[in-house]
This record gives structure tokens, C-alpha cells and sequence, in this order.
């Protein structure tokens, strides 16, 4: 309904007439006609002579033809113009010099050979290219070729970007608490400069009726298309949604799609108006639904299709009858299968867009996917890019990002795609043949040894070899000083103590459990023993944050933050992979990382890790 | 050797530091790890109230709990911060409002829920992107998001780009026989621009010694790449060799490529300068070939994989064992077949560079591919463009080019392929399977109809339509002013006249060889009766160029190049199609375009067509 009212206003954008030469990435409005052809004369293709061709068809080695100069031939390079009486070309390499005036030839010029003929590349008023049209670099040489130097294009439609919100600071502003840096506004720039069109980015309005309303006056007035970004809070949207009917109409508020919902489409002066929500996922998608395809209407483009693949669910995912939702995927290929692992799912979660390699689309009427199942994902990559990846599926670690950054960094432009879901997950996801490797840090209770057995126990033994990787140091993380004097598990059954946990199946729960276990602590008694993180990072935001006094997790991580940390013990964070993998050059890539200077220095600016074994491959029987 | 050498001299490019507003497309030369956390406190994720969560723990319908005011509970708006003693946020929708100062609410709230934790987007100090990552609109977000307002990038590649010889003109100067419009400077601008280099485009250097040597010493001063881009003399290639060793050294010239034979590869005070020939097609693979990398090379980006595909061959191409080959192609599906049909092969036709869809590469040691041949193709457009494409193979019309300017302006935005090999090719072509509709205008000597009975003694007529076309004139097509004076066929073996042809198969030379029987002259008396050319056009070009007297074609090609033109009859220019195509998108597009007004008034425009019967379907028996 809302395209239609667009395609009733206006026959696609408005048209303006530039130079070739400044038309790269732009669309024509019109089709476009050679005015000259190319060569315009007929030309030698060959450094060489002219000849008349009759003159020559009695030469053969046997019976070398003599020719005159100005009479039966001239000389001519290549592009040189080709006139009466002269109808062929032969190369210089079949030209004996016999002196300044004569020639001799040996073989028979048939005729028009060497010759390009007028209009061999482009015949005056040929088509060159049709309308809507997106001008490539290619495509001006050809108009230019074709004695044309200015072309009817669209205009770039002009996208008003305005953010709103009194929570909302600029980049450069003092960062306090309650603030939130602006940043959607960016990202809408950022794709209205990718599509073709020029965004004009307002400074933020606070909420305020009547000087939203101001800036909303100003902005139809210059802009072809108007974006409001609503503040995260519900009063921004109200302002935006009685802003719309209140100047104009609005035609939608609220739609069936999760993230996504608050979006409110309408008309001001005729002009289409989105208001935006807040989160930038949601953000992200409605201006891809809504946005994206103005922008390529009033380009005279049509929306192009977005890649697709067929790829496995890792995951199971569960999704309301009511909405159709947008699920980010990170994507892998392991063995000959493409494995789908679903991102966070936080409307508010910026970096699940980054890391994203494709959606996942669950339609309205559906509840779900079960792990497994086969579906299909616009891809966000090319494929390519995909099938470098290392897809690892375990327990989370700091150094992990760094190893990515070195492979991708190194000959081969590798990329690691790291899911956390703990280290007894990351093994599942090893048998189930989703990964390609799993960094796992598992305690043996009964031998004090760390992953081998656990490997034995739940994978077939012999296909899989362990990478060490680190040594690195478990314990407390509290706040700055701690304040909460914490030394012991037993600290944790205090009543002014809130804990902060790790998730089942990750290793650090497990080194909980089997501390709590060896004291006879009863989880019951731990205050927080339920909220469940899934990142070392997490634990440790928790307690800087002050929702908790007291989490486990790596040094690293306490660092991080400029939280303390009470060394409970060491562990052996190491990788378990199937024996076919590990002659890949990616995996080859990983195992160069760690063994690696650069990867080892940044271990010891960390602090907490040892590397001593790092990269070796231990047999697993 | 040549990579080798730049990748021994620079450690990738050169690095600045730029602000994050404007980073879009350019490259991470350093991870960029976050500054501050997302959100940086506890922040409410809805609007409502936020409770400390064990004053609700025993609410339920029967039992509502009642709240106090800044005591139970404070009131929230969505991103509002949420500190100690409240745990937990309910949604306004949850509450119910007893007076000012107090709520009542029927359910528990869960400790934290509706409350997005610190770093539950980004947490400080983890890697937000890692190294030679090419920046995208969410990546501005998500760096802002975390605080980063600066970043390192690699600086973009300088490439000067440099034109000689004497032959080239720049666009606005006036067009005289034996100068050509320069064109290649502007493609390789385009693409430099396109891989995130800075082109410096140089005015054309004539072929003088002493000029280029200025000149390039000059460019090497200022850039970090030098493209010479030779003019299409052999000349001026000896010019760039000859300086590029004496200023610094070559390391290749000559690659057994074609196109691209006479490239040169060097160093000048140890940036790379490219040689590369002047012939369009030529210029733009080796571009592709060394510029590109380069330009890649110094951003820290991989070259990106090429998306390639699986396809049939339609046409026999026979290449030499001397050199790798690139032959640009034609691609269509035709049912769930990707059919290639090869291009012009002449290094000078820009145009075959605009049409292509993808390049067929053949390697240094084969001798060519058969039809029916399978071939993986490089694509030059998405596939999902290819998929859109009606594919024409049969006789030439320059209606043809306003049917495929039509249906790309019409919803669908469907291409209009279409491969000229005349009439009974494209008969053979349907047959095969090869194409979605054949362009043919046969005419049948016995009965004197078009078309009808070619397909039923060619195809399974039964699974045939007929699409009717236009009714167009034939006719001779000579100089302005018929200064020859040419009325009929026998004119045609006078001693004085050079006579131009089109291909064997082609509905226009069988025409011609209908006329000459009917008369009993032999074709041997003929001159150029053996010149064969491809299109009305390139006939008509003929005759404007003055290398023939005559042609027969439409009348359409005659008036493009205003010459003088003299009927000989009417002919039906028709579309054959298998039924089973007939009701498909693009089909009916096609249809729909024949039958519109638009279409019909350019038909009048031009002059010497018919179209009372336009698009009308004809059942085949």
C-alpha cells in the first residue's frame, strides 16, 4: 500500500543530464544511442602496408609479388585510416624491404584482411545502453567510444537521516551514565551512500513536540525521503507517530515482523516518511525492508535478489506465531554442509550484525526450527568468504579473537567464526559434525586431567586429535579492592554476596560445580548461582557493573574491566578436532597462529596464560 | 616474480589514521578493539517500572502485590539506567495504577529480567573488528557504539593513469578520420575507483620520447602505481618499454595472453608501472589481471574469488595453443540450463565488454571447446540478473534493442539477450534447446510465406508458437544520392560496383539467393558477394564507409546512417518460441512490449515496418 501511493506519486525519480565521465554508479534514465561510430574510419589493425588486394593474389613463396610504393601499397600503422584504392593490410612481419620504394610478398592478401572495419565496435545509433541502467566503468568507455559526453541519469534521491531522543549523545561527547551514543544515523549514511543516494544526517533532537516538528518541516522540504530514528524510549515513537499525522498521514504503525515492530510509514507533502525504532537491529532491518527499496525506486532500479543458500540449523530456534522474524546467522562450511548457528537475538545487539554472515527467516505462522533442520539463509557474504572460514564451537576465551584476527591477517585471509556454547557443547557440535574444531577446557574429576577423557567418552577417540592451546588462570572476579573481602567458595552462601554464573556445560560451571561439590556446598545456598552468562566477559561486566560482587572467570577478563582477581587454579583451554581437518590450510593457518611470536606476545600483555604447548598435536587413543 | 618483488618491498599499503564517520569502505590496517562497553550501565529495556525483585516474588492474580513508590519501585522509560536496590523492570502493560503512588502487579518478576546488562552488546576491551576488514555501514555503528571515534585504515593506492599516442583525442575535441575518442583511462578511472584506489588521470602524452619521459617521471613522484596505458601504435608500446627500462628496469614483457599479448610489467625508483596495451578488450583484462591485485594487494585485502559458473556452450570456439584465451559470453537459462553463447573476439570491440555476462577462459594448451561442450564461466553479473534474462538467439533487428530497452524499463526489469547468427541459426538454436525464442524471417520459395513451414520442416511444430513480429522492408541499401545508380540484382555484376553480404543461414542472404535464382545470375560474378558481415547495420556501415556500393537490408539500418535506400519487398519478421515458454513472466513481458504504444511509435520514428499483427500468437500444425 505504501509502495503504491509511492509508484502512483512519481514516474521513478527525476532525471538530470551529467558528463560521462562523472557517471560512474549512476543509472540511466533513458536509453543512450551511439552518436558516432567506432573506429569512425575504416582502420589498419596491424602495423604494416596497404595494399590493393587484386595486386596480390598471385604471390606464393614460388612466385614473390613485387609492389610499389604510393601505386600497390603504402605504409601504415595500426589505427591508421585506410582509404581508396587500398582494400587489405598485411603485417609488417610478411613484408620483405627490398629498397625505400618496392616490397615483396610472398603470400596473398585476402581482402579486408587487418582491416577494422567502420563501425566495428560501435555502428552510429546502436543501442549502447537501455534505460535504468547502473553505469559501469566499462560502460563509459563505451559511451565515450560512441560520441557521447553527457547522458540523462537520475538524481540521487536525498535521504534525511534524524535521529531523536534526549538519552542520545554524539560520538564525541562526554560518555556519562543514561547516555547512549548515537550511532544508527551512521549506519543509515553509511547504506544511503552504498545504494546511491545522499544522505543529509541532522543533528540529534531531543523530545521535543514542537522542535521534532520544526526539523521535520525543514527536512521535507529539502529531502526526497525522510528517515526518523526514534529514540529508544516509547515517548520518542509518540512524538514521531502524532508528528506524521499531524503534518501528514500515516499509513502503517506497527508491523508483524520481530525485531521491527514500532515502525510507522506515512506521507508528508507527498513526501514518504519512515519512522525508524531505536534498537539498531531493528533499525537495521526496517530501513532494508522499507528504505532500501525506495532508495531503488527512485534509481529506476529494481531490488535485486539476495543471495541465497541451503544450510543446517545448529541450534534450535523458537519463534512466536505472531511476528515473522529476522534471525542472524553465523555461517560455516563443514564437510560439504553449510551450518547455520543463530546469533544473539537482542533487538540491541549492534555486533550480532556484524558478525553475521546471513538471515535466517522464520515466517509468521511458524513456531520454530528444530537443530538439524535444513533452511534457507540470505547470505550477507559472498559464499567464498563463507568457505574460508574455521567454524569453532565451544567454550569462550579472550584469545579467540586474537587468533581470528591473526588468520585473517595471514596469506590465505582466513577467517574464524567462534560460537560459545560452552565446551561439552562445543563437543556435541564436533559429533554432530557442525565444526570444524572446539575449544574445550574440561575437568576430569576423577584423574585431575583436563579434555582427554572427556573426548574419549563422548567422541569416537581415534578420528580426533587435541591442539593444545593455553594454560590460563580461573578465579574470583570481584570488584576494584574487593570490597566484599572474598577469599573462598564458602564466601559465595553469604547473604551480601550476589554471584554471578556461567552457563551448564561450560567448563568454568563444571570447575564450580566440582569446587562446590568438593566443599559440600549446597547451590541453593548461592544467591545469583541461576543467572547464567555465557562469556567470560560477561561474568566480569556483571561484577563491574555491580549487579554482582563475585563471578569465575579468566584473568584476562578481570583485567579487561579493571576488576581484581583471586587465582583459584590453572586449567588447559585446548582444541579438539577430527583428524581430517587438520591438514586444511585453515586449520594449518590456526595452528601457525599459535605457535606464532606475535599471538604469544600479546598472551604475556594479557597476563594469566601460559603457552608453553601451544599448537602441539597430541595423539588421542 | 613481479608480485613476488612488491610484496618483498611493502609490508601492504601505507597506513593513516581517520575518523570512523567517514571510514565507510576503506580498510582496517589494526584490529580496533571497543574503548567503552554498550550499553554502559544497566539499562531498562522497556518502558514500565523497575522493582527490587523479591518484593514481587509472591504476586499472582489472586494474590496482587502492592507496591511503593521510590521505595518497591521507581517508574522507567526504555534505556533508562537502572541502579541498586531495583533487580528487575515490568512492562507498563503488567501494572496496574492505584494512585500516585502506588501500583499493584498480578505475576513475579524474574531477578534481571527486562533489564539489558552492561557490555550486553559490546564489552570493553574485546575486538569489535579485526585487521584489514573492509569497513561496512554496520561497522560504523558498532565502533561508535564502543566508543571508538578514530581508527587506522591503510591509506588508498595513488594510480596514476597515463594515455598516449598521437591518435587520441580527448572526448570534447572534434572527431577527424584517423583519431579515436580515449577511452581507456576513463575505465581503468572507473575501476579504481570501484577497488578504493585514488586514480590521477593524465592528459594524453603524444608519441614524443622526451614528453613521456617527463611525464612519468613526474607520475612516479606522485603515485604509488603507474598504469601507461600504450597507444594502439606499436610505436608507442616500443616508447613505454624502452623508458620503463631506462628508468628502472622490466621484468615482463609479452604474456601469452589473449587479449593482452604486448603488456609490460616494471619498476621505476621501486613502484610498479604497468604497460598495458591500448586495445579496449585488451586494456581491460590485463587491468584485471595486474592492476587489480596491486590495488588489492595495497589495500591488505585478498583478491576476492571470482563467482563462477556452470554452463553449455552454444557455439564452437577454436583457440590456440599459443596463448590463454579470455572469450567474453552471452548467458541465458534456458529450462534449468545456463547457455554461453561466445561474443565478438576483437580485442578493439568495447562493446562485447558491455554485453557480457561472464568470461570463458581458455587455457594456453587447449585448442578450443565444442558446442554442447560443458564450461565453467566467470560471472560479471549477479546470476539472479542472468535468471531475468530473455535469451534471443536468430536473426537481427534493431528492433531488438528497443524490445530490450522496454522490457528492462517495465516492472520485472527482465534483459532481452539477443545472439545474431541469422534465421536458420536461430531455428537450430531452439531445436538444441539453447534459446527461449529465435528472431526469423524465412521465406519459403515455393509458396511465398514466411516462417511457418521452416518450423514445421525444422522443429516438432506441435510444441511451437508463433510469435508475430513487424512487416519490414527490404531493399538496397546504397550511398547517399545512389551515385552508382543501382536499381536491381543485375546491377550488381557491373564491373564498378563492390557489393556487401550478410551470412550464410541469415533470412537476408537467402533472400538475396532467392533473388539472384529467380534470375539465373551467378554469384561468382559478384564482387564481395564472399563479404560476409552479421548485421543490417554493419552492412549499412559498409556502405557508409565506402568499402562497398551496396548491401540489401531494412530500411531502419539505411536511415541510421543516412543513406539512400531502394525496396525490393516486405518481409515478416517473427519470434519462434516452444509453447511451454510462452506463458512465462519474461514471455509475456516480451509480448506486452511488442504490442505497446511506446514500442510502436519508435516502430513509426524509424520507418519501414508494419505492425498491425504485433505480438498476436499463431498455432503451428
Amino acid at each position: 500500500m505504501f509502495f503504491d501511493r509511492i509508484r502512483q506519486g512519481n514516474e521513478a525519480g527525476k532525471v538530470e543530464y551529467i558528463k560521462v565521465t562523472e557517471a560512474l554508479g549512476r543509472v540511466t534514465a533513458l536509453p543512450v544511442f551511439a552518436r558516432l561510430s567506432s573506429p569512425n574510419y575504416n582502420a589498419s589493425a596491424m602495423d604494416g602496408i596497404a595494399v590493393r588486394a587484386e595486386v596480390t593474389y598471385s604471390a606464393s613463396e614460388r612466385n614473390p609479388v613485387r609492389l610499389k610504393k604510393q601505386q600497390d601499397y603504402i605504409p601504415v600503422d595500426t589505427g591508421d585510416p585506410i582509404f581508396e584504392p587500398y582494400t587489405a593490410v598485411i603485417m609488417i612481419e610478411d613484408v620483405v624491404e627490398i629498397d625505400e620504394d618496392q616490397v615483396e610478398i610472398i603470400q596473398a592478401a585476402a581482402p579486408w584482411q587487418h582491416i577494422r572495419p567502420i563501425g566495428e565496435d560501435i555502428v552510429a545509433k546502436e543501442m549502447i545502453l537501455s534505460a535504468k541502467h547502473r553505469i559501469r566503468p566499462i560502460d563509459i568507455g563505451a559511451l565515450l567510444s560512441g560520441g557521447i559526453t553527457k547522458i540523462a541519469v537520475y538524481q540521487k534521491p536525498k535521504v534525511g537521516i534524524m535521529p531523536t531522543g534526549s538519552e542520545i549523545i554524539e560520538p564525541e561527547e562526554t560518555m556519562e551514565i543514561g547516555k547512549i551514543i548515537e550511532s544508527n544515523s551512521r549506519i543509515f549514511e553509511g547504506l544511503v551512500i552504498e545504494l546511491g543516494g545522499i544522505p543529509l544526517r541532522y543533528k540529534p533532537v531531543p523530545d521535543d513536540y514542537e522542535a521534532l516538528k520544526e526539523q521535520i518541516l525543514q527536512a521535507v522540504a529539502v529531502n526526497d525521503i525522510l528517515i526518523i530514528n526514534a529514540g529508544s524510549s516509547a515517548g520518542s515513537e509518540d512524538f514521531t507517530v502524532k508528528l506524521i499525522r499531524e503534518l501528514g498521514e500515516v499509513l502503517v504503525h506497527g508491523i508483524a515482523t520481530k525485531p521491527g515492530k514500532p515502525t510507522i510509514l506515512g506521507f508528508i507533502q507527498e513526501k514518504p516518511v519512515l519512522g525508524i525504532p531505536g534498537y539498531p537491529v531493528s533499525a537495521y532491518f526496517v530501513f532494508d525492508t522499507f528504505a532500501k527499496p525506495l532508495i531503488h525506486y527512485y534509481l529506476g532500479q529494481q531490488l535485486p535478489g539476495k543471495p541465497k543458500a541451503k544450510a543446517v540449523l545448529s541450534k534450535r530456534i523458537i519463534s512466536s506465531l505472531k511476528h515473522r522474524e529476522y534471525i542472524q546467522v553465523k555461517l560455516g562450511r563443514v564437510e560439504d554442509q553449510l551450518i547455520a548457528t543463530p546469533l544473539n537475538r537482542g533487538a540491541g545487539v549492534t555486533m550480532s550484525l556484524v558478525r553475521a554472515d546471513g538471515v535466517l527467516i522464520i515466517p509468521q505462522n511458524s513456531e520454530g526450527v528444530e537443530a538439524g533442520e535444513a533452511v534457507e539463509v540470505e547470505l550477507l557474504k559472498p559464499i567464498e568468504e563463507i568457505h574460508r572460514t574455521l567454524v569453532s564451537i565451544g567454550s569462550h576465551d579472550l584469545i579467540m579473537d586474537l587468533i581470528a584476527n591473526h588468520m585473517h591477517d595471514l596469506e590465505g585471509g582466513y577467517d574464524l567464526s567462534s560460537a560459545h556454547v560452552g565446551s561439552l557443547g562445543g563437543i556435541m557440535a564436533i559429533k554432530r559434525g557442525e565444526a570444524h574444531l572446539a575449544p574445550i577446557h574440561l575437568l576430569d574429576e576423577k584423574t585431575g586431567q583436563y579434555n582427554i577423557s572427556f573426548i574419549q567418552r563422548y567422541l569416537p577417540a581415534v578420528d580426533m586429535k587435541l591442539i593444545k592451546g593455553v594454560k590460563r588462570i580461573q578465579g574470583f572476579i570481584v570488584q576494584k579492592g574487593n570490597p566484599k573481602k572474598i577469599k573462598d567458595f564458602t564466601d559465595l552462601q553469604r547473604e551480601d554476596i550476589q554471584f554471578v554464573n556461567r552457563q551448564r556445560g561450560a567448563g568454568t560451571r563444571i570447575l564450580v560445580d566440582y569446587e562446590l561439590n568438593r566443599r559440600s556446598i549446597d547451590s541453593e545456598t548461592i544467591s545469583g548461582y541461576d543467572r547464567e552468562m555465557t562469556t567470560h566477559m560477561a561474568v566480569a561486566a556483571a561484577v563491574a557493573s555491580g549487579t554482582a560482587h563475585v563471578g569465575i572467570g579468566v584473568l584476562s577478563a578481570a583485567q579487561a574491566l579493571g576488576l581484581d582477581f583471586i587465582a583459584i587454579g590453572e586449567e588447559d583451554y585446548d582444541f579438539v578436532i577430527p583428524s581430517k581437518y587438520l591438514n586444511t590450510e585453515m586449520a594449518k593457518t590456526f595452528i601457525q597462529v599459535l605457535q606464532s611470536m606475535e599471538f604469544q606476545k600479546e598472551l604475556i600483555a594479557l597476563g594469566g596464560y601460559r603457552f608453553e604447548d601451544a599448537g602441539k598435536i597430541i595423539d588421542i587413543l
